[in-house]
C-alpha cells in the first residue's frame, strides 16, 4: 500500500502516519520527493484499515499495490480451476452450453425445450423457477413445482439443471433438485446469499452484477470461496451503461481480463447482454472466440409465448442453427463442442 | 402502449398484433402512417406482456405510455405522504436529519455519538449492526450486539434509531430493536427481502441501487408496499459513474425528479455519496436545497479510529458546525431544521 | 410521433396540441384511452420540433416512432455498402485489418511497421501524424512529416494509409496523403470537422465517442453524408463505463447492432477499447466472430519504446500472431482475410 | 510514480525498471515487500513516459502519485482565482447568473429575453449563434448575424455576452462579439479549439464534457491556460448516465471537488443537466448551495416556441421567480446575488 501525503502535510502528519502504519505491524517506508513524501508499505496490506489511512491529518490519498481477494487469484491457484458436474468439465477443453427457457412455465414447455437443446448439443439444462423480477406485479415463477419439472427434464434427458436461487431461505430447498446454483446479477452482493451458497456442495453460476467491476465480481466470488465451496462459475452478463438500443451492454473485455486474474472459469450470457434475439448469436460467437469457457443462452419452443423474456430468446431451430456456427468458432480457438 | 411495426410488415403481421392485443381484452387501434403502421393499445396496458409484443414478427418496438407501477406514484396519491417514527415527521415541514456512525463499535462510541448528534439537532440515530462489505474479510458487524447497544443509545437520548437489515431471516429481529429499517443500495433489487420489510409495521428507507434508475427504484419501493407497508422512505446514495475522484456520484436531479414522480419522501446520503468528508458538508446543503425532506450523515467521536468509512466520516465537532449552515439552508427554502 | 397527454390534461390542452400539429402540416390523430389522451402523428415527424411539444401545458412526453437520421439508415438503403480504398474493399468478404504505430515517430519506426504488418497480411497502415492528446504536455505528433513518412511507407509497401485528422484547417492537408481520414473518438460530435470531411472524396473512418449512443454515431455520420461523402466507416472503439481495470470497455453488441441499424460498414478497434496488450488478441477475435468487418490494431517493433500507447501496442511477433488466429475466426464465419 | 512489479518478475526486469528510470533522470527506489517489488520514483515523475513503463516486462501496473496538470492545480495557486468581465467578477463573493435563450432567434426574441433577464437580476446575457446540433437537419443557429444581435442586447441592456464557439475557424469572429467565449461539452476535447481559446485575451467559459472525468475536465482547461490566456470558468452541466428520466445527470460533487483541487471558479448549467424545466429551479438552488460561482440558465419569453430546447428552458417569469430564491441560497451560504 502506498500512502502519498499531501504537499504541505506537517513532520508531524507524516509522523503520525509512520506510527499509525508501525502499530499494525507492517514497516512504513517514507519515501521523502520533490513535491511531496510518499509512505510505502512493507508487508501483507491486506491487514490493514485502509479507510483509516485515508482518514488521517495529511494524508492525500492511499493506493492499494496487492488486490484484496485472495483464493480466487491467480496467486493462490495459478492453473485454470475446473468445474465437474457430473461428467460434464467446465474450464476445460470443451465449450459448456447452458440452454433453456427465461422461466419454467409447464412440464410440456420444459420437457420440449430440454429435448431440442439436447438435441442441438446443449449440455445443461437452464429454466428460472424462482424469478427476481423488476416489477411486482410480474410472474414469478413456480417455485418448487418448477424445480420438479426441472429434475423431470432431466431424468428425461439426462441433461445437468441450473437455476437461480434468490432467497437465503431456499438454497437447500433449489440444492436438492439443482446441479448448479445461479446467483442472479440482482444479487451479486447479497452477502447472506453468498455465504449460504458457499456452504453447499454443488457448483455455483456467478453472475456478475450489473453495476460491479472485475473486483466487486471476485470478492463476491470470495465470499463463496471463504465459506468452503471452490467450485465457482463466473458469468459476464451485461453491464449497465448509458446505450439504451440493447437491455445492457455485454463487457466482452471482461471474458480476457477475467482470465488473466482469476484461475476460475468464466462463462457469458448473450440473451441478457443484449435483450434482443437477433444480437444473441453474434455475441454468443464473440464470447467463444473471446476465450469464454460456455454460454448460457436463453430458449423456447414458442418464443412469443414465454412469460417472461420474450424478446430476447431463441425459438429451438434458431437455437440449433447457433450450435452449428458456435462449433466453429470452438475449433478455430483450438477448442471443442 | 404503442407498438411499431417494422416499416416492411406484412399485413398478416399486423393482423396477428391486432388479434394477439384483442385476446388480452384491450382495444388495437391502429394507425396507418406514411412510412410505417403503428398500433396504439386502449386500456390499462400494465397487464400485457410486452415481452411478447416485441417478440412477434414484423414488430419493430413497444413503448409504454403508462408507467408500471401503481401505490407510489402521484397518480395513486397526489400529496405529499408523511412518514412518522413517534414525533417525527418524515416529509413535512422540518428537515429530518439521521446521523450516526458507519457500524456500531461499541457502548461507549455509539453513546457518545447519540449524545453529540442529539445536541447537535439530529433526530434519528444510525448506525450498522449488520454491515454488507465487499470483501469477506471486513468487519461485518457487531450483529444482535450492536442492536442492543444502537436500543441504549436510543434510551439515553431518546433519539429514534434507523439501522440496515441485509439478511431476511434478520428482519423480525432488527425490527425488534429499530424504528426505522434500512434496505441497503446492494439490495435494492433483493426481492425476498423488499416482500419480508413489506409485511412488518415500521418505515423502510429503502436507498436506490447504485445502478437502479428512477422507475427502478419505484418499483423496489412497490414490492414493499404492495406488501402492505405504505411507510417508505426513499434515498438516494450517489449512483456508479466514471468519475473516480469520488465514491459514487450524487444524483442531485433524483430529488426533484422523485417528488414529481411519487408522494414518498426523499433524503439524501451525502457520506456514501461523496466518500470524502470534504465533501459532505456541501453536498448535504444541495440536498435540502434541492426539495429533500432529510439527510443521513456518518459521525464519528474520532473518525480515524472507525472501522469502517473513515474517510467519509464526520467528527461530531464537524457535523455540529454543518447542522448549523443546513438550518439556514433550511430556512432559505421555507423550511426548518 | 407520439405525444402523452398528462393524466389530468384539460381539453383546451389537447386541443392545442392538435392544432399545434396541424399547423406543422402533419395529421393528428387523438387517442382517448382509459387513463390518458394520446395522440399520434401521422406523416414525416422528421419535421416536427419535438422540444416544443414536449414543452406545450399538459404534455407529458413525447416519443419517436422514426430514426432521425435518414441517408445511414437501412431505409435508405437495404444491402450493405462496400467502401473501397484502390483494390481493397472494406464492407465485403474479406476482413480489412488496418495495423501500425499510435504515432509515426521517425522514417525507420514506420517503414519497419509497415513492412512488418504488410507482411502478416494487413492490408492497411495506421499512425497518427496529428495526436489528441489528454493533457498538453505529451507529444502532439509530427504533423506534415509523419504524413509524408506514411506517404513513403505506402510507396515502399503498397499498404494504404488511415490516419487522424484532428483540426478542420488540416482536412485538405491530411486528404492530400491519406487514403482514409479517421475522425477520432474525441471528434465525434465535432460538427465543423464531420462537415468538412463531409466535402472530400476520401473515405472516412469515424470512431465512436466514448459517451455516444449508436443513434448519435449514425447522427454523427450522418453529418459527413449529408455534404456528399458516401464512402463512411464506422468504428467501435470502447465506450466509457465504471469499469477502471480496462481503459475503455468494448461494446461487441455495438457490431451487430449498428449492422441491423446502417447499411455502413463496422471495424472495431481492440487496442483502445481495452487499453491492455494482454486483451488485444481475443478481442480482436470476438470482433470478426460478431460480424466486424475489419479491426485497427496498434502495433510497433519496439512497444516499450513506443511514445505513446506503449502498455496496449502489440509487437510486430505478437501481430503476426494474431493475423493467423483471425485468419480461422474469419473462415469460421465464411468470411476470409 | 509508483511502479507495482508482477508478483514473479525476475531480478532482470526489475533491473531493466530502474535503468530506465534512471535514464529518464529520475530516481528509482526499489521495495522489496513480501509478495512482491514495487519502484518509487523520486523526482517529477511528469517527464516520464507511463505508457513505456507500463509495457516494460514484468511490470504489473503503474500508478501516478502526481497529478499531470500543473497551472489549473491548487498547488500553481492556492487563492481562487477571479474572472473579471467589466465590472462582474466570476469567483469572488457574488454569484453570477448567465440566462438567456438556447439559440439566438431573432432582434425581438433575444431584446426581450435581454430585458427581462436583466430585470431580474441576471448579470451576463447568454445564447447560442453557433449551434452544435445532434443532427444534421436541426437548426444551427442564425452565425454571425446572431451575434450581432447579440451584441445589440447587450448595448440595450449592458448585460454582457456569452456564447458558444464550435469552430476553430471562427474564434476571432465570435471573440468580436462575445464577452465569453463558451466551449461546449462535445468540444471539451478539442485541442486545436482549445489552443485557439487560449490565445485570445477574453474568459472562457469551458464545460465540462459530458464523458469526463474531474482529471480530464482540468487538463482541458490546461491546454487553454497553457497557450497563455488564464481566464478560464469551469462549468458542469451534467454527465451522461444510465438514467433516462433526465437529459443527463448533474455531478453536484463537482462542485465542492473541483474547488479542492483548483483555484478556477465553477458554474452550473441546471438547465442542460437536467432537460426539464421542472428541475431547473430546485438544481440551480442545490448548485448555489453546494458552492459554486453561478449558474447558468435557459430563458424565453415563449419557451413553446422555442426553436431548440424548448422543454428545458424557463419563461420569463418562471426565471424571476426563480432569482428570489436563488438570493436567498446565496445569503445563506454567505454570499450575495
Amino acid at each position: 500500500m502506498i500512502v502519498v501525503m499531501k504537499r504541505n502535510a506537517k513532520k508531524e502528519e507524516i509522523d503520525n502516519v509512520l506510527k499509525s502504519i508501525e502499530e499494525q505491524k507492517l514497516k512504513p517506508v517514507p519515501l521523502h520527493g520533490t513535491e511531496r513524501t510518499v509512505v510505502a508499505i512493507i508487508g501483507d496490506e491486506r491487514v490493514i484499515h485502509i479507510d483509516s489511512l485515508k482518514a488521517m491529518n495529511g494524508v492525500e490519498k492511499v493506493m492499494e499495490v496487492l488486490q484484496p481477494y485472495k483464493l480466487v487469484s491467480k496467486e493462490a491457484k495459478d492453473k485454470p480451476s475446473k468445474v465437474r458436474v457430473g461428467d460434464i468439465v467446465i474450464g476445460g477443453d470443451e465449450i459448456i452450453v447452458m440452454a433453456g427457457p427465461c422461466a419454467v412455465e409447464s412440464e410440456k414447455q420444459i420437457i420440449d425445450t430440454a429435448k431440442a437443446v439436447k438435441k442441438a448439443g446443449a449440455q445443461i439444462l437452464r429454466g428460472g423457477a424462482f424469478k427476481p423480477r423488476t416489477g411486482p406485479y410480474a410472474f414469478q415463477g413456480l417455485g418448487e413445482e418448477g424445480l420438479k419439472l426441472l429434475a423431470k427434464a432431466r431424468d428425461v434427458t439426462g441433461l445437468k439443471i441450473v437455476t437461480e436461487v434468490v432467497d437465503v431461505r431456499d438454497v437447500q430447498l433449489v440444492a436438492k433438485y439443482a446441479d448448479i446454483l445461479q446467483i442472479g446479477t440482482r444479487n451479486m452482493q447479497n452477502y447472506p446469499l453468498l455465504k449460504e451458497v458457499g456452504k453447499i456442495n454443488k457448483p455455483v453460476l456467478l453472475k456478475r452484477g450489473m453495476w460491479a467491476t472485475y473486483k466487486e465480481l471476485l470478492l463476491a466470488a470470495e465470499y463463496i470461496m471463504s465459506e468452503g465451496n471452490r467450485e465457482v462459475i463466473l458469468c459476464e452478463r451485461g453491464i449497465r451503461t448509458f446505450e439504451t438500443y440493447t437491455r445492457n451492454t455485454l463487457d466482452i473485455n471482461a471474458v480476457p481480463a477475467l482470465k488473466e486474474m482469476t484461475h476460475l472459469p468464466v462463462v457469458v450470457d448473450p440473451s441478457h447482454a443484449t435483450g434482443k434475439k437477433s444480437l444473441v448469436a453474434p455475441i454468443a460467437k464473440a464470447a467463444v472466440a473471446a476465450g469464454a469457457d460456455g454460454v448460457i443462452i436463453e430458449v423456447h419452443p414458442n418464443p412469443e409465448k414465454a412469460v417472461s423474456d420474450a424478446d430476447q430468446t431463441l425459438s429451438t431451430e434458431e437455437f440449433a442453427k447457433l450450435m452449428k456456427e458456435l462449433k466453429l468458432i470452438a475449433e478455430a480457438v483450438g477448442r471443442k463442442l
